[in-house]
């Protein structure tokens, strides 16, 4: 590997780091790898275009009917290769890189494929999806949360800030579901009785990229409501304190070096 | 072990062998393991007194708050140990019988547990619900359909004859959903990129429980809909005929051995 891969991140206003529960297993996948890369940030208006000018596939199709564009996504300049979703990033830098960490060694495909699935399918999007996006609502920068903002009021027919306020009833039972499905990913960690397991294939295997995904997931309420949020607190102690023990050995992959960030060129 | 295991079973008028989605998992982690064992079949209404005559705990909670005792169920006679639940038996029949073959690995127990709803949640259940109870009502013996008439007509609202007839639009409906929503189950299979593995951890790792969740799925419609019924047609040609390969592979682990079989004693 000669130059650094490029990785476009979704940025927020208080530079807190990467707050998407989707882009966070990106940036944890390159840092597992050790596969060294430079950050650029891409506010929403600027995905599509910028998807279309390096030449990544669109990651699936909007309500209207038009190819949609998401972050993550990578540019390798080494094998002049877009690659947009987190799994197929994952598995081509598997491919590319073989010498580094394996995020979806090839007999746990099928199980991660299903992981995946199974992870996002526990949850009751009618519950998570209006909690999930408030927490990430406040720290956008502004370009970013106008686009938020419209294209989630059109989904969800109310405003954000009637959405599911904070100290409402309505949000209290949101939360009150996903903190129930949560439980639900929790009991596949113990379905053989022993609870101390921090990570899917248990803490003397190594990190996969199923792994990725939950923390990821987790890490993305943290960023976004905050550590000293009560809502993050009721997080960090469910589930035996699980959620938190697992962001806590996934530190050291969450790191964003400022001196690598490049400007968007469009 | 000094005595064969028991293994309670449903039977079915034609004598078919296994037919239920959830005892013959058993029947295969068996038949798998090569653990000795003879069967009882037991009709549905007995199912909740043998239970409790046995000392197995119920699955669940039925609609009307009640316990729910459910088959499979094995009865070791060398631990004096009743266990009900397919999953709850391979983790016994794995940490009971460590010499044979592992059907979840401890590094995969977090993977399996995550399948296992993954690739029931893969499937809408108002359409999968109704075809899977057609395709095994025919197949029942007089008191077990009785019963089964009677507690799935409560649910439904209609009568089995009603339901989804073969023919009729709705159960056209309900089949093509059924067939969409197994093609995203192919897509785990298939998101390396390889079509042509067979098994969840590829066809040189050997076969797992995440296989026998599978298996007995589609080996419940083989059985109950009949080997020349033009739904089993469908089956069998879904995605590059990846079902009709895993049973074929799985044949040898579906034999019921009929000298080996116990009368109920109630």
């Amino acid at each position: 590997m000669s130059e650094p891969i490029i990785f476009y991140d979704l940025p927020s206003i208080e530079n807190i780091g990467t707050w998407s529960p989707f882009t966070l297993r990106t940036r944890y996948s390159l840092n597992i790898k050790g596969i060294p890369y430079k950050t650029v940030w891409v506010e929403y208006p600027d995905i599509a275009p910028l998807s279309k000018q390096i030449g990544a596939a669109p990651t699936g199709t909007g309500a209207d009917g038009a190819p949609l564009y998401t972050l993550p996504m990578i540019y390798d300049p080494n094998t002049k290769t877009a690659v947009s979703d987190s799994g197929k990033i994952a598995r081509y830098l598997d491919k590319t890189y073989p010498d580094t960490h394996k995020l979806i060694p090839a007999e746990l495909d099928v199980f991660t494929a299903a992981f995946e699935d199974a992870f996002w399918g526990a949850f009751h999007r009618p519950d998570l999806v209006p909690v999930m996006n408030l927490a990430v609502f406040d720290i956008l920068p502004p370009r970013s949360q106008s686009y938020f903002r419209r294209a989630r009021e059109a989904t969800f027919g109310t405003t954000m800030e009637d959405l599911a306020p904070l100290g409402s009833e309505k949000r209290a039972n949101h939360w009150a579901k996903v903190r129930n499905d949560a439980s639900k990913v929790a009991a596949w960690y113990e379905a053989d009785g022993n609870k101390d397991k921090t990570f899917v294939l248990g803490d003397n295997a190594g990190v996969t990229y199923a792994d990725v995904i939950v923390t990821a997931f987790f890490g993305c309420f943290r960023k976004g409501l905050g550590e000293d949020s009560q809502e993050w607190k009721d997080i960090a102690a469910w589930d035996g304190g699980r959620w938190k023990r697992l962001l806590a050995a996934f530190e050291k992959y969450g790191a964003v070096d400022a001196g690598e960030e490049l400007k968007l060129q469009l």
